[in-house]
């Protein structure tokens, strides 16, 4: 009996899974979004990582995104729709509802902060998943997809795929990922990419350094390293991950970690992410551009 | 009435200052010196972006140099004029006299260090200036000038743009800016630029990611960045920035450039540093060539 | 009387050394072996580099490889017969060869131990030497070898150099030379190499950033960047290196290096490195790729 016949997989809603001679194929599957993660994907995600962590029978997890695109990144509608649920307990104010709305104010923040710290606990995660974890990038690459693109072991992109850090553009800010993206690409790219939002296609994030390979036959250039991979003892590769990840990352990317989620909530219910993320729902330019 | 009218902007002689619908537009105006910096620019760019760091109403500062190059990095000439003075006055050692010299001596190097430190000071300022920081980089971008260079957020350089890290053929060192360089374009382009002090062009400048877009008509990639950066929320781009950079700075950077100061002004002063600044003025080799 | 000629090198069997106009031609000379490194390479490089540490008349080190190959890492079949005599003494056991099988392996642990360790302690010797360090590389430059490939100033590769970190692919780990990797080509094309064990040619090292030149006539690079570089003063030099790996360094990194080693001491004796060791010494493949 295969140790991989008794591996129980968490059963997921948000996801495809397919194991096959130790090879996880992850497949983010919310199309009608673009595969943009919700809460629930998040955990899903999670949860599955968690339960391959001391598996050393699966070697390598494959991530993709269903019908052509990747990842849009965080359902900026529902964490808007949550907020917006919030702030309408506060038109009037008398000192009762001033009180509850305060409280209404503080569970909001509260919960953008979580949605937004849970992400990036994922992100950890999959950078630390003692597997190798594979990238097969097309469509949309953005914002939390991008992050998830910057933990990936191996990245290969088809060239019409379309990586940008959008936040900024929606009054929100690219909180979680901003070590990850440090770490890929540099700053110097890190700070034009997040400050300017701009679109790149494959063969730019190949230039850039997000992705190592870019084929239009991205199945072919994974098979011929899934073929390579497999020479590697699975230890050794394991224990070389860990240690070369601890010897690149800071000590103190917690406490930062934790700060970016201030960061965010603070960005996701000022004016300027409140005027950005409806603008985008009600497909319009925000204030700001006029 | 526009927010923009009410901002007092320090006068400048060293600077050429306009500001234009959100855009800061600075020019080194020390054209006769290649815009290499005296200690009187140094406090006029201080100045500037200590009086813009709260104005979100100011979105960019686009840095450029008068007349065909952008800057030449520290004006040798006069911070050797200064230590020429100083080492003049010992000549002769009668007691009194060795006592002054020595004096002298101190002050010499406290003001050597002051100079340097105060530069590393403005860079780690513009570093973290929350607007979007561009160089449209040509001619000389030299020592402390490359400094700059490596802390803008967008870097456009002409072909014919000259970098390089001159300072050890003076004799001296890249202090200040060391870890900026590092973080800029890495360990393993910085030492081998460092250490040979070798010119570079723009499009090389462009391969190792000193900047990010190499273009005869440096004005028109101005303009098309600028109306992307436009769409971008104000407060989320500086929230975004700081984000950034705590993520990518050691914690310790403060003590390491205090260091960097005590040495460069041990190398300023050292026999190798004033052979080398001298030889320079003089337009001849240093000793150590022959 | 020149400086030079006063130098005492220490006497070695592994390497030939040739100082000529304060360069120090340093080839290692193990050709048989690739110029894969035992315990006498490593301490007489080691000799090598502590003897000219004080010495600002040695501007430069050129390091080669005997016979093609730059250097195939660490002598795996030293090292393995050394494991393999270990374990040979304790097939049965009574209760006095288990305990005498308990300290054999515990010796043996010590010295997989230590002869991994003085190898980090070697390169980052030859990180922090205060000369120019050059290497010119060709053939082989894998595992360890690789290693000082990335502690170089200056790497000069013919374009059929190969390039490889094949640890994982012998149930081993690319221990000590983890931080110097990361340092060299950042973490993204990092975690990729270690983790895949994939062979680079020359044109390949120079787009990830493993060497700063590619070229067939190595000599003449090397002679045109040594002339460059003759223009810098000695001293200046010397405290710009110490100041950019300070920068560039983690605060951290002895801890790290003494885990690494701790890391790679249990995967070599592991089954996955007695199995990898021994699967490559026999010429055969290693059981986990049937």
């Amino acid at each position: 009996m295969n140790s991989e016949t008794v591996i129980t997989l968490p059963h997921c809603n948000e996801l495809l899974l397919d194991l096959n001679q130790g090879v996880l194929n992850l497949t983010l599957n919310r199309p009608h979004k673009r595969n943009a993660m919700n809460s629930a994907m998040v955990s899903e995600l999670m949860a599955v990582f968690e339960s391959i962590e001391a598996n050393r029978a699966i070697r390598a997890v494959v991530m993709r995104g269903a019908q052509g695109n990747f990842c849009a990144g965080g359902d900026i509608s529902d964490m808007s729709k949550d907020s917006q649920d919030g702030s309408e307990s506060s038109p009037e104010l008398s000192p009762s509802k001033q009180s509850s709305a305060k409280q209404s104010s503080a569970k909001l923040r509260d919960a953008t902060w979580h949605f937004n710290r849970s992400f990036g606990k994922l992100i950890a995660k999959v950078n630390r998943a003692p597997q190798l974890v594979i990238c097969i990038l097309e469509g949309a690459v953005l914002g939390g997809g991008f992050g998830l693109a910057c933990v990936s072991d191996l990245a290969i992109a088809k060239p019409n795929a379309m990586f940008a850090m959008p936040e900024t553009g929606l009054g929100i800010i690219p909180a979680q990922i901003a070590p990850f993206v440090v770490a890929r690409i540099g700053l110097t790219q890190a700070r034009r990419l997040t400050l300017l939002g701009e679109r790149l296609d494959g063969h730019t994030a190949l230039e850039l350094g997000i992705v190592h390979h870019v084929a239009d036959d991205t199945e072919a250039v994974l098979a011929r390293n899934l073929k390579i991979f497999k020479k590697c003892a699975p230890t050794a590769t394991a224990v070389t991950k860990q240690l070369l990840l601890d010897v690149a990352e800071r000590p103190d990317m917690e406490p930062l970690l934790d700060r970016a989620s201030d960061d965010f909530s603070k960005a996701m219910l000022s004016d300027e992410g409140q005027e950005g993320t409806t603008a985008f729902i009600q497909k319009r330019k925000p204030s700001w551009c006029n």
